[in-house]
């Protein structure tokens, strides 16, 4: 249940630190802080002035923030011992249902960063699948001490931005949804194509595919709703596949028999999590197009 | 090895029988039979005297042959006791390598069929794929005798042609090879799309993919030959896999991580076996066109 | 400026017939039929009731409405003797500025209708392009007597329609108007084509071209507002010019001097005036597509 | 009628001169110098000989040669005065049947062109059309000296090798023709669209068309033969213009009247006269696509 930004803005200090202080991992300063900068217009003045007051903070309390976030996929997490919040995001990428070699990489990950960095390696997870951490992680590691505070630092703030958009009902909204839509125009019939149905999975590195979405295409050949708003869509692998031998059997086009089209994968990647991915199909039995849109 | 048509013509009767006998199943009286009716120009004639003699035979005659046909996937197959010719067919479509789901459906319609028809079921395998030989089977489950006696000759005449292609050199071939080809356009570069490597994968109903050839393309944007040719193409379904992602990051366009397109799958079927088809790829970073072509 | 359905539902029935009276020609009948009918609630429904004075009227009184309206291309048009609504319609079509040869063609057709028919022939001209006036000309020739009678009243409603829909403020609108947009992609970059300057023709039966709409794609590849709303697209033969070459030369894109594509034209028909025509472009500095969209 | 290469090989020196002479214009000690290289294998071997005869003149006899040719439509054009090989070579660009307006540019940059290097402007006119003929003579204008010298030997060089090609049978040719191709495919029924009546024509400055080809597309979807080939494409703008709507009206597929697509235009402009430009329309009644292909 979100609390609004104008009660923020009228309840005591005290109140204010408990109502927001789990933004920021076990650093309820960070709220205390922003608390003597009431009262804020918009969430987004709100997110920047707990920014300001990580940025503003001495190294060691920054170093003190970044060393309270758990491993991922570490013993914590695997104990339980994790805050709610944490939990929740660990597991939307999947980290808690690892397979053996996975953790065998994270484990090893792990290791590695602390040894060099003396500090967890932190990422915000519900920006990201499976793959894209291992690979960040993969990277980072090469990253020198001074570029690699800031990077985590960084994402403490997506993880916090994504935290107070939950949290708080304000007139404004932080950026940090993506969208991703389709639209399947019928160019046999020259019309928009109604009633086709479609999936949206996710590929993991071996080729394995977890549903995300599903959805029938309405008069206008689009979905009822985005298949994916209001949340980062996951960097990764994806791949929409949509039902389209169906569509033109039930119009009774010719059709052999297979149709040489009937489920039509279009596979492609999201490099921006806020991005707007609009991907549609045009399609007859016999071709099919798509592209990036808008 | 195979055998020039000249010297069929010029062999005796004895010889011709037993060089040809084996492409009717256990009945070597058809190649006795089209001995008589040398010379032939033609590959295509040998051909047609061989089915005219099984037209035209007693339709015990006609049923003894049918019955001549191991099962499916049958106790035969799985004792080893098929021809040479069966056992490199029935290879061809993977049923040496069922599951026990598949072992077990081929099991109870085989009982079926041979319940219905006391016959056992034939089809030419080299033009199916798994999925599509179990479909077709019962399809014709519900044919009523007289369709299924004469689809069983059907396919007993294409299992022949096939046969005697390999067999026989001729100054023609019989009309039994399909023709998968593909080209990848570079429409960002607006040239062929060299060095762009390929995977044919044949899908199976549970969507489990199988390569069935690779290629990468040449400076004309083509694979250096088909990726199918003088065989038939099984029915069923097919992706073609494009390592577009590599092409473009070789050529040095500018593209987010991880690229919007990387692998590209075109996903169709094929209902000819014997057909052209020419399913090439129109390809930017940013969208992609596929079509049935020529 | 518009009268509102509210005002008319109040003012007395001489006042009413004053301000309606000229949507059906010189026939002030058909208004104060309609008066009688008050109040309306919506303008579909003053639209109907005057539509069921006139197929209620004697067969004479229907002639007579018929015979009262002008020769397309007329006498009375050349003299200047139109009411206000039809010189405005003419013109629409570019029946104020004809060739001798199209003059000639009106003067041949006009007689032949006379002859055969006995009355004028009447279309809703703005529904039409100068060709498309000519080609249903001649085919209504082909009608029987009867037919149309039909088709004449048929085109007045129409008229009908376009002049009240003009005149009348009311919480509705009739559906007369149709709908010509287009939107830009850029494929090569993978976004919306912003700054393209586009030109709508009109095309006639020579092949020259009448602009009739000019735009700029904004941000999301759009022109700010559709190339035409609020009206009917006349029926006939359009292109849309697309200024590639300058906008990918803006962009530094590397082309060839001169550029593969320039100026790209999308040329196509409208059968329905009052449709939804979306036609999009995707494009490349190598590669166009484009479609009937929704 | 050509002379065989073999031919000229054994002929005497003054025979040689005689039959190539005319390939550099006004200059047969060209052909002299090379007379003493013979024998040639090639016909490249041959042009190359003659090139590096002018390459390796004294600078004078160089300016001579370049002085020995014509102005483009200059006195000598109008007054009939040129030599049989330069007649043809500017009709084919029209500089035969210019407008007033396009005679005197070329009236203006004759003499200013004079003016700053005392010599004429020389193009190889076969690649090129009027408008690319006028930009090049613009943009030449801005060279200094020694880079205007060398712009005119090298086309000469070019003149003289369309001229020994088209004089010389020799086992190979020179790389002096481009090639202009097309093909359509039927995204409706997924096949090559056969019987397609296809116009190729030249676009001027002012938008005026001027055909240069036409074909019929056979069974697979293509012209029998290359809409241009065996000569350079002249640089400069083109439409093909596809007849779609009688295509598919002739193959009863359902199409509203107008329909949606009927002459389908794809323009696109020709940079490079000796390339190979295939330019094929994938086309349903609702879709096109075309690119440069290959």
């Amino acid at each position: 249940m979100p609390v609004a930004l104008e009660n923020l803005n009228t309840i005591n200090a005290v109140e204010f630190t408990a109502a927001l202080g789990a933004s920021y991992e076990h650093a309820p300063w960070v709220a205390e802080a922003a608390a003597a900068k009431r009262p804020f217009a918009h969430l987004a003045a709100l997110h920047a002035a707990m920014q300001d007051a990580v940025r503003n903070a001495a190294p060691e309390r920054q170093l003190a923030l970044i060393r309270a976030h758990p491993d991922l996929a570490g013993k914590a997490a695997r104990a339980g011992n994790l805050t709610m919040e944490s939990t929740a995001e660990q597991t939307s990428a999947g980290l808690d249902r690892l397979t053996e070699k996975d953790y065998a990489a994270f484990h090893r990950l792990n290791g590695a960063y602390r040894d060099k960095f003396g500090m967890p390696f932190i990422v915000c997870v519900r920006r990201h699948t499976l793959g894209s951490i291992l690979r960040q992680f993969e990277r980072r590691l090469d990253n020198d001490a001074v570029a690699e505070r800031l990077a985590a630092l960084e994402e403490i703030f997506r993880i916090a931005a994504l935290r107070l958009d939950a949290q708080v009902a304000a007139p404004d909204r932080l950026p940090v949804h993506g969208h991703l839509s389709t639209h399947v125009l019928d160019t046999h019939a020259g019309c928009p194509a109604a009633g086709v149905d479609i999936v949206l999975v996710e590929l993991d590195a071996g080729g394995a595919a977890r549903p995300v979405a599903r959805a029938t295409t309405n008069a206008d050949g689009r979905p009822g709703e985005p298949l994916i708003a209001d949340r980062p869509i996951p960097i990764g692998t994806y791949e929409l596949r949509f039902a389209v031998g169906d569509y033109f059997a039930g119009r009774d086009v010719p059709l052999p028999d297979p149709a040489f089209l009937d489920i039509v994968p279009v596979r492609f990647s999201v490099a921006e999590p806020e991005g707007r991915y609009h991907v549609p199909l045009l399609v007859s039995p016999w071709s099919t197009t798509s592209y990036r849109g808008s």
